[in-house]
Formats: C-alpha cells, sequence, structure tokens
C-alpha cells in the first residue's frame, strides 16, 4: 500500500466511530477545536507567514496573496464558523418514511453519513477549517488536499484540530491533510473509491473538469459559474440596471457572479443607458454582439465566440441582445454551466416560464444571482455550491453531506 | 459531431419539452405505450425470435436464453408494469421547503427531472420498457443502450414506444435506443457530459466497475451484491436456517441473494445441523473456513481468500465461523458490497448495534435479504438497487430519478 493508501485506509476507520457518534460528542468536538485555535493561534499565524513569504518569493500576485493570508480577525471569523457550525441542527439519525408494510416487516429510512469525503482545494487556508467543520458535524471523516502554496498553514491547522479531537474523545484520523501535494497524488486520491464515498473539488473550471473526468471516486462539481441577466422587455429598467450592477460587480470574483447580461431588443437603447453609467464605476469592460456594439460605439468591444462561455471572475461582461424570453432561454441552456440565472421583467408569465424553462441549480426573478449560497438560503453554512444534478444541487449544507440507510426490523419474514 | 452525438443532443432537446411536461399528458404517454405494445406485439415477438435464432446459432446458454425471450405472457406483464408506473404518484413538480427570507426573498426548493438519464445493459428485453417508463413518468429522457444480444428487440420495442410518444404528443425524442451496441460506442456515450446528466449501468460487476472508472458522466452503481446472513450466538437457529435458505436459495442469480453466512462459534455445530439439511435441496456447494469445514467434514471444501468477495449467482455459499457480532460487523465493512445484510438475533442491543454499525443500503434483523427490492419497499417500481452512497441508496424508485432547483421570487433585492 502507498503512503495515501495507508492514510486514507486510516481515516474510513475513524469513520466508522465518528458516524454513530452523538451529536453531543460532535458538538463538543467542534468547541474543543475552536479553542484549540484560539490558543494555538501563534502557531497557525507562523505558519502562515512562511507560506506568504515563499509564495511572494516565488511573485504570487497580490490578489492571490490576499487569499493565502491569515489574520487574527480571519481566526476569529474562522472560529465564529465553527460555533455557528455546532448550533447548526443534527442532520444524522433522522428517520423518514418508516411503515410496516403488509408481510409485518417495519421499513424505515435513516439519514446517515456520506462515509469519507475527500476535497482538493486550492489556496485559502480557512477552507482547511470550515470544510473540517461541516465534515465533523455530519459525521463524515474527511482527507483535505489543499495546495502546495497553503501547506505550511494547513499542515499546522490539521495538527491543532487533530489534537482537539482526542482531547475531545474521537479518533484523530477523522481529520487528515494529504502532505503530498504533487498533481501524481491529487490522481492517487481520484482512484481510491475503497476509502473515499465522495471528492468534492473546489477551485478553478480547470482543476474542476480534470477531476470530474479522471475520478472514480464519485465527484460533486461544484462552483463552476457562468451566471446571465436577462433584461425582458417589460422590465423595470432601474431595476434591471441595479441588479446586473450589483451581479457583475459586487465581487466578480466569486461563481454567483453574472458574466453575461440579454437584453431584449425592444429596450436594449434605453436599457443600456441606465446601465452603463452603474459599470462605468468599475470600468468594466463590455464584449458584445454586434447589435450591442451598435448601440455602444466606443463603450463597448466585440465579443469572440469564447465570450459566450468565459467566467471572467473580473470587472468584464459579454451583452448580448435577443428577441424574446424564449430566445434568452435558448441561450442560457445552451451557455451556462447551470449555476444561477435571473430574469428582470414585470410580466407574470413570462417570469414563470422563464423559472420553469431555466435549467440551473438557482433561477431568480427581479433579484441579483449574488444571493446563491448557503447563508443567504438559511442552510447555515455549505461546503461548496453543486452545479450538477446529481445528488445535491445548489448551496450544500450539512444534509447535502449526508446519505440514507434503510434499516428493516424482522419477525423471521422470508420471501 | 459523431452519429451519437447527434443522437443525444436530440435527446438533450426532447428533454426540455418532457421536463415541463404536466402529469396528465405524461400518464397519457403511459397509456399510449401499453396500448401500442399490445397492439404491435407480434413485431416485437418477430424481433425477439430472430434475437433468440441468433444467439442459440452463437451457442448461448440456455439460462441466459431464457432471460433474452420474450413471450404473451411477458408482455402483458411488460404493459401491466407501464399501467403501474402511471398509477404511481409524480414526484416533479413538489416544492418542498419554501420561506420567505429576512430581505424579502421567497426561497423555494422544486422537484425537477434529472434531465437525460443514460441505462447501459444486458440482455433482458423488458428492461427497455421498464427503465424507459420510470423515466417518463419522473419526466427524463432517456438514452438506452442495451446488449448485442437482444439488438432486434429493443429495436422494435423502441420504435413502437416512440410512435406512441409522438401520438401523445411528446417528441419521440423522449426514447432513443444507441443502435451501434459495440463497446467503442458505449465509452463514448460515458464521455458525453454535455448531454447525458446521468449514467445507470445494470449488469454484471465487470460492466459497473469499468463504467464506474471511465464515464465523465455521473454515474450510479446498481446491483452489486455480496450478501451476508450473520447468525448470532442468541439466534433463533431455526428462523436462522430458514431465512438463510431464503436469502441463498429463493433465486441465487439477483443481487440481493446472499453470498456468505457468518455464525458465532458458541452456536455453529448447532446452527449448521439445522441449516444444511435445508441447503441440501439445492445441494448448495459450501465453501468453509478452517473451523467451519472442521464442523462440516466432506460437506464441506475449503474456501479460497477469493471466496469472501465473491457474487456467486448461484447455489454456493461461503461459511465462516465468527466469535462475536463485532467480528462479524468488521467482516461485513470490510468484504460486502454495501447492499443488504442482516441478521439473525434474539439480543435486543446486538440488534441494534448491528443496524447502526454496517455499512449498507439495507440492513435487516430477523429478515431475509432478499426483500431489497423497490415493491417490497413500497416504491412501486425500481431502475435499480443503488450500492453507492451518492443521490441514492438501495432501491430507485421515481424520486430517485429527479433532483431538485431552487425558485427564487425577488422584488429587486441586491447583495
Amino acid at each position: 500500500m502507498t503512503t495515501l493508501e495507508i492514510q486514507c485506509a486510516a481515516v474510513k476507520r475513524a469513520s466508522r466511530t465518528l458516524s454513530i457518534a452523538g451529536t453531543a460528542i460532535k458538538n463538543r468536538a467542534l468547541e474543543s477545536i475552536a479553542r484549540a485555535l484560539i490558543e494555538n493561534q501563534d502557531k497557525w499565524l507562523r505558519a502562515n507567514s512562511q507560506d506568504l513569504d515563499a509564495a511572494k518569493a516565488q511573485g504570487m500576485r497580490p490578489s492571490l496573496l490576499d487569499r493565502l493570508a491569515l489574520t487574527p480577525e480571519r481566526v476569529s471569523g474562522v472560529v465564529e464558523g465553527l460555533r455557528q457550525v455546532a448550533a447548526l441542527p443534527d442532520p444524522i439519525g433522522k428517520v423518514d418514511r418508516m411503515e410496516t408494510r403488509p408481510n409485518g416487516l417495519i421499513i424505515g429510512r435513516r439519514r446517515v453519513p456520506l462515509g469519507v469525503v475527500a476535497i482538493i482545494y486550492e489556496a485559502r487556508p480557512n477552507v482547511t477549517v470550515d470544510a473540517a467543520a461541516l465534515c465533523l458535524k455530519s459525521g463524515n471523516a474527511c482527507v483535505l488536499r489543499g495546495g502546495s502554496e497553503a501547506i505550511r498553514s494547513n499542515r499546522a491547522a490539521v495538527e491543532i484540530m487533530r489534537d482537539a479531537l482526542a482531547d475531545a474523545g474521537l479518533p484523530e484520523d477523522c481529520i487528515a491533510l494529504v502532505q503530498d501535494t504533487s498533481r501524481e497524488t491529487a490522481n492517487e486520491l481520484m482512484g481510491l473509491d475503497k476509502y473515499i464515498d465522495v471528492l468534492i473539488p473546489r477551485g478553478g473550471a480547470g482543476l474542476i473538469r480534470s477531476v470530474a473526468k479522471n475520478a472514480s471516486v464519485p465527484v460533486i462539481r461544484t462552483g463552476e459559474g457562468v451566471c446571465h441577466i436577462y433584461i425582458d422587455k417589460d422590465a423595470d429598467l432601474q431595476m434591471g440596471a441595479e441588479i446586473l450592477f450589483n451581479a457583475k460587480c459586487s465581487r466578480p470574483s466569486v461563481c454567483n457572479a453574472a458574466e453575461c447580461v440579454l437584453v431584449h431588443r425592444d429596450i436594449a437603447k434605453e436599457f443600456l443607458a441606465a446601465a452603463v453609467p452603474l459599470l462605468d464605476r468599475h470600468e468594466v469592460e463590455l464584449r458584445c454582439d454586434g447589435e450591442a456594439l451598435a448601440l455602444l460605439g466606443s463603450r463597448g468591444i466585440p465579443a469572440t465566440e469564447e465570450d459566450w462561455d468565459a467566467e471572467y471572475g473580473d470587472y468584464a461582461l459579454a451583452v448580448r441582445i435577443v428577441g424574446s424570453a424564449g430566445e434568452a432561454v435558448d441561450f442560457i441552456n445552451a451557455h451556462s454551466t447551470g449555476h444561477s440565472e435571473s430574469i428582470v421583467t414585470r410580466d407574470y408569465f413570462t417570469a414563470q416560464s422563464f423559472l420553469d424553462q431555466v435549467d440551473a441549480a438557482a433561477v431568480y426573478v427581479n433579484a441579483s444571482t449574488r444571493f446563491t449560497d448557503g447563508g443567504e438560503f438559511g442552510l447555515g453554512a455549505e461546503i461548496g455550491i453543486s452545479t450538477q444534478k446529481m445528488h445535491a444541487r445548489g448551496p450544500m449544507g450539512l444534509e447535502e453531506l449526508t446519505s440514507c440507510k434503510y434499516i428493516i426490523y424482522g419477525q423471521g419474514q422470508v420471501r
């Protein structure tokens, strides 16, 4: 067995204990981790500043350095998050659908953990604790594989968490970090379906597609967001301009930000006149089809075919004119990643038909796509936003980290 | 685009229409298919007898020939099944968890179809209609890829069904058959995640593992069944013998049949004395560990390592002596496929702890594993029995063929 196999086998064993641990012990472990992170924050911050030094020496961009950096405030945020997870209801153990069958068998469906959840992610070291906390509360052991840039920070955080688990009476192997951040080890992880029940890649589209293609472990694709705002001919145009501005500019790097606006031909000129002054505040680059370009003149630049499928993650926006709501729906269904889509309209029937026909995790009427988030949806916290239809769709909270098991009480029945 | 891509793209388009079709139109289509299969059964039976002739010429085994064969009675059974599916409640369109958030957004979670379901299966031609019916009722278009032995039967059935769909006002591309039954085309199908939302392989363990390994489309593994019966020291031994006999012998070829019995040392001699006379009725081959062999003498043969993971599908049984219920649980968790597991015991605490600790889709106390089945569980009909934890576990009925979509009604909210 390889080092990784030995490690994952130990996590699988630990998951058996964790899967039947009660809510009280899991909450005690979360509190124990919270306290340990506060008490040992110097260790975590020191490791992080080594990561930062190494990253600077390698010329990492300032925006990425910011994602990598921990501060005492960020540590407090992480600790606060742990306590919020502890306060959430435990999804494990609920039995729905229990019934007595005609032959006397009593059959119930019980919520159980998935088992071992592996997460492959990139720079942010707070993800290490956030993800471990959600897995722990939902009874899942986890294998964390963060990026090489954050390896010292992650190692420190996982050491602190494992010690705290042991203090709380749970096996420390409930939380494991893959020490080797090479691509080979990531590929090996994707094939360990004997030990890992589900793999969640969090990061760029390239990572996610490569995982979906190569993994034999079941995968949940998360966070690919090519989101659209469609401004209907019956839209409140000022509302449309504000929704577009918010969806594009409030945080362009995140997956629920808009990348493309579709504008109905009949109101295109008037709408762009209302929206462009807002977009100007961030000098948003407008990549336009021919018709939009004719309206925008030198404010726009011509779009290429790639623009209609691009996730810019930046102050850039594709702009396209359409002739009907139906055309907008078809375009969205052909080009979106199935994350979040919004229509701005006053028309009741157009709104309902958009809700029915657009195929995405979250479909909005008259609101910004930026609300697609576990907290905003009332799930408390999320481990990612699923853009696939299997298992979970949209923000994934604790319930989405569970499976079920049929339990059957018999009295000697045979068939 | 290849022939298969063109076909799957057409199915994807048809799935948009089907996904928003109401219950009435879907039930009308099911009834239309039922009537068409009766009216055209000569065509279907004729095609089937050509398949049978070809299979006989190639020397197919009688048990496989029986699986391939259609008769007027089997056609009636298929038609009856269609009408049962029509009578089941439609899972699509239900909204659970709708609530108004503090910012006024009204957020609901609506049940929607998965979209396009691909099914790769082997000889049985009735699966073609059963699977298409479950997909249709749950609003999913389907791509069927049956085995080459049944290609003429499948082609006839799909032609009849497509005509009936058109009569009922639904696109005929809601049901499609892959005409080329080569392995290359199956491999191509596994990569078409652009058009296919989920892939369900039904068949032997080899097929299922190969699909799970090679597919980039999300896969639901079904029907791998290495099931155990554990006879506890506190078992009613006669009950145990009858449960084991039923689980092994009532239909050894199916996935919920038992493959291995674990017997507590303290009652092993007495239990085997009760069970073996029943197993003798079918001359069940007993593959034993050393201790069991010592008790059974020439009635047993020595087991090899492979026997502890074997799905015989036949009148053969692995027999192993264990020292405790805990040892049985550990053995099961190491060797089962997570399908169905049963304990026979009178002890309350042993029973509860087996239910808690065994990691399988269905865990039984004092009953045969043979009950793991959509009909027996009250789901009405099933498309397979999932042995994975993601998305669905255990018998998959209509609800397991759905996903969800968040619908959000706003009044101009921005974040």
